[in-house]
């Protein structure tokens, strides 16, 4: 079968690797119909050095289910499944608490750390498919794949932002990114209610995206700028959340500018450093708290689904190029570049 | 009258100083009738320079208000009042939030910053009277009052690191430092229904004090081992709330040690660090979330006072030394050997 692999920065490959297969009871092996490109894959295409490499890339796909181990039980050949970008057994008591991003399976975590398996590929073996996969209503080819895509990171992360910022009808929200995550954040944000919700980027398509999926305003300008103009918009305080859609030192930074007293900044992009300001000049002062991390999302999809399934929502709208597997590299290039924004990959 | 006067590390003195008098007409002026150290005086006493002082010391006190402004319209002359340790006018939108501390007014801020004022003195000046005063409908000698006195500081901050790190009956939690801040919290989250509450401290008589306030398990080990002693008394996942409660960096370290995925760290104890881990390998994978600053003690005095009145409650536990002035510089020595815990000033 072919697959996605990272050898070192700016170099992916699709090559043939050995198929994959059930090994274990609660395996399901998924043929893929439809995976993407995710702004975290970024990361290793950007700075991987060879001799961490290679690895297998992928982790947001849906697929057919071809076959199953002897324990699974809520999936058979055949169904249609969306497959979170964290495995978890979905029995556990933090997954039960809505937190299956820290599932205590020992054959939990997250796709980029498989060894031999990956969304970017033409099959995959999924452990503990009880728990993992999600069956969706519709056919593979339905006009809603690509927004049921979205439930395996994207929306679900967008959606995780705001609901561990604690966004409601009285908060006013920043989004720091106009990624694909930072977009679905906004998304999120309206559809929990904010009453405004101010999009920081500087990618005019893509706010124009943001202020269709319910940004209220829009900021270009970054750094002092960016953060005067926030509060110039917000009344002078910055807003009760904030959303680091992107993991840079310097969102963090900016988000501790435009922050209301009291608020939370909510980081669902993976943070790219370790220590940060979090002291008395920072985050203590005036009551400032620290929220996210990676997110559950396959607590979110059932939630999530049926407004997808309805025509409410269409996060799918954050794809605005489609590729095969020939394509793939190209498609990293094109996602660094910032010329795509989110790239969909049929195989 | 006399007032105490820090003058550089170890060098505090009581000095005669010009009458405090009411200046604004929204000011009040307090006769002090006890007031108290605090564990944060402690850190100018152990390192502040000459040349950044001389300061004015206290801001946990209760008296007699003797004079007010003209605008002074909720207290009067005669009135018994207990003055938070953040001045605030109890009316902006951060005051309505309850984050007293975070007030917007430009009178509002915390004694430690007033020039020529401070609470371990005969007489204070209270700006915003009418925001920062509470009547207590008790007298001066009342047997209740270090109790009462507890609301400026200590028992609010206590009360603050339980409150913001969401305790609730189905908490568990871990409180790191057997201070009067983290034996209030022990009380606080006893007071919120905690199932579980670990105190980590290794002065016996505090931990005492600790069980007697609710600690169900004390753990006197501190680092690695302080840690692998409260997972096993976790169950191995340590806890949903960590308290900090001391604010040195090997504290914040340790508490990232103890919380459960997905718990809130919650710090209370002023951070003597500014940069600190907070990325993937901290905060971050488990969604760990960081809480607490400067507690709005004003906001919770309506709240825990009636339990004082009642007996339900006895914060005023940890006074383990009453001082007049003449004995506030031994005070400080004593608080900084840790041969007293918290002392009382009787003026």
């Amino acid at each position: 079968m072919r697959a996605t692999i990272l050898y070192g920065a700016g170099d992916v490959r699709v090559e043939n690797v050995p198929d994959s297969v059930v090994e274990l009871p609660t395996d399901a092996l998924v043929r893929v119909t439809a995976s993407c490109v995710c702004g975290t894959d970024l990361h290793p295409f950007g700075s991987m050095r060879p001799e961490d490499g290679p690895v297998r890339m992928g982790h947001e796909f849906i697929g057919v289910v071809e076959d199953t181990g002897s324990e699974v039980v809520t999936v058979k050949r055949g169904d249609l499944v969306v497959v979170p970008f964290a495995i978890s057994d979905n029995t556990c008591e933090f997954c039960r608490e809505g937190l299956h991003s820290s599932c205590a399976h020992p054959q939990a975590g997250f796709w980029d750390a498989q060894a031999v398996e990956g969304g970017q590929s033409e099959a995959v073996r999924v452990p503990l498919a009880d728990g993992t996969l999600v069956k969706l209503p519709v056919a593979a080819d339905s006009a809603l794949i690509p927004s049921l895509l979205t439930l395996s990171d994207v929306f679900g992360t967008g959606y995780h932002a705001a609901v561990a910022g604690g966004v409601t009808e009285r908060t006013r929200v920043t989004v720091i990114g106009d990624g694909a995550v930072g977009l679905l954040a906004v998304l999120s944000a309206k559809r929990l209610g904010a009453e405004q919700i101010v999009l920081m980027g500087r990618h005019r398509a893509r706010t124009d995206l943001g202020r269709e999926f319910g940004a209220t305003d829009v900021v270009a300008a970054r750094g002092a700028e960016g953060v005067e103009a926030v509060r110039e918009l917000t009344g002078g305080h910055g807003t009760h959340v904030v959303v680091d859609a992107v993991g840079h030192r310097l969102a963090y930074e900016q988000a501790l500018g435009v922050v209301r007293r009291g608020g939370v900044i909510s980081r669902v992009g993976v943070p790219q450093y370790e220590e940060a300001p979090i002291g008395f000049g920072s985050l203590f002062r005036h009551n400032l708290r620290l929220a996210g991390g990676p997110a559950p999302t396959r607590a979110y999809i059932e939630e999530l689904m049926p407004d997808i399934l309805d025509g409410v929502v269409e996060p799918g709208k954050v794809f605005d190029t489609t590729t095969d597997f020939d394509g793939v590299p190209a498609a990293y290039q094109a996602m660094a570049d910032r010329t795509s924004l989110k790239v969909l990959i049929k195989p």
